[in-house]
């Protein structure tokens, strides 16, 4: 973005913000909504109770999201900065390759993230009806909500990775 | 890399069509791996038996796995024939856009088939064991084995991608 034309690099990081703004946003919603996932069932034995960390593919999702949410913020630092002042010390080419490259690493992460949510539950679910085990809808409507919110959060990155890759200076 | 120098042009050419040959032995060893696994279980009732096409997470990766054998096998067509004919008709901006949203596409695809296949093993191993279910630890090898060979052509990818975005022309 630092050798580019004034008025349309001025427009794409605008873009860029409102993009980061809302995949913030989204992965803190997710971030909340999986964490306080839980699902509890009576059994001859007593209240088995289950919690989003005893499945690592959830884990996995929440250190995904950990990943994007820090990556947000600072994008977001960096943003705000870059469209306050217009020819700063992050706007050279450093600054277009920590774009190019952080937007294409934690796009792949948050995808894999929301992958891994949805690929677990709808598996999971099956089988634990199989086992006799039952901790009701919310505990997989729970999930994949986090994870439809995460992988909203994706497509913002992954927007931000199509306009971060224009603004690389050609080199073949 | 239609306006790019000749000389590095043809080297970045060579790169991408060995990467992408790669990424297409690859994904068609994956789907071997993957179609053929099976696993069976002697019980009271007789004996079980599980396919990979059981469980939804490795159908999805099954599609990711044809998405990308499908999309290399065109890609190496194009790129055989970028490399014969210097400056062909699949060499413009048409073939820069194709290859960079291509690429970018695709990865993501073989990504998160490559994401749900791992954390729907890892947990289905877990549940099925919880469950009394003992299909042998062969059928989660295989399907292991699939999911790390379509990672490894996730990273093809991927590296495709890198490339395929310095080619794009500056907007902003």
């Amino acid at each position: 973005m630092a050798d580019a034309a004034p008025g349309s690099s001025t427009t794409s990081r605008v873009v860029l913000l409102i993009l980061r703004v809302f995949s913030f946003v989204l992965l803190l919603i997710s971030l909340i909504v999986l964490a306080v996932n839980s699902g509890t069932m009576e059994s001859d034995v007593g209240t088995l109770k289950i919690h989003f960390n005893d499945v690592y593919a959830y884990r996995y999702m929440l250190a995904a999201i950990v990943i994007g949410f820090a990556y947000s913020l600072m994008q977001l630092a960096f943003s705000v900065f870059r469209l306050l002042m217009a020819n700063g010390c992050l706007g050279g080419d450093c600054g277009v390759l920590l774009d190019f490259y952080g937007d294409k690493v934690v796009s792949y992460v948050l995808a894999t993230g929301a992958a891994a949510g949805f690929g677990v539950t709808t598996d999971l679910k099956r089988v634990f009806e199989i086992a006799g085990l039952d901790f009701g809808d919310k505990f997989y409507q729970m999930a994949n909500a986090s994870a439809s919110l995460l992988f909203l959060a994706f497509v913002c990155t992954a927007i931000c990775s199509v306009l971060s890759s224009y603004a690389l200076p050609k080199k073949f």
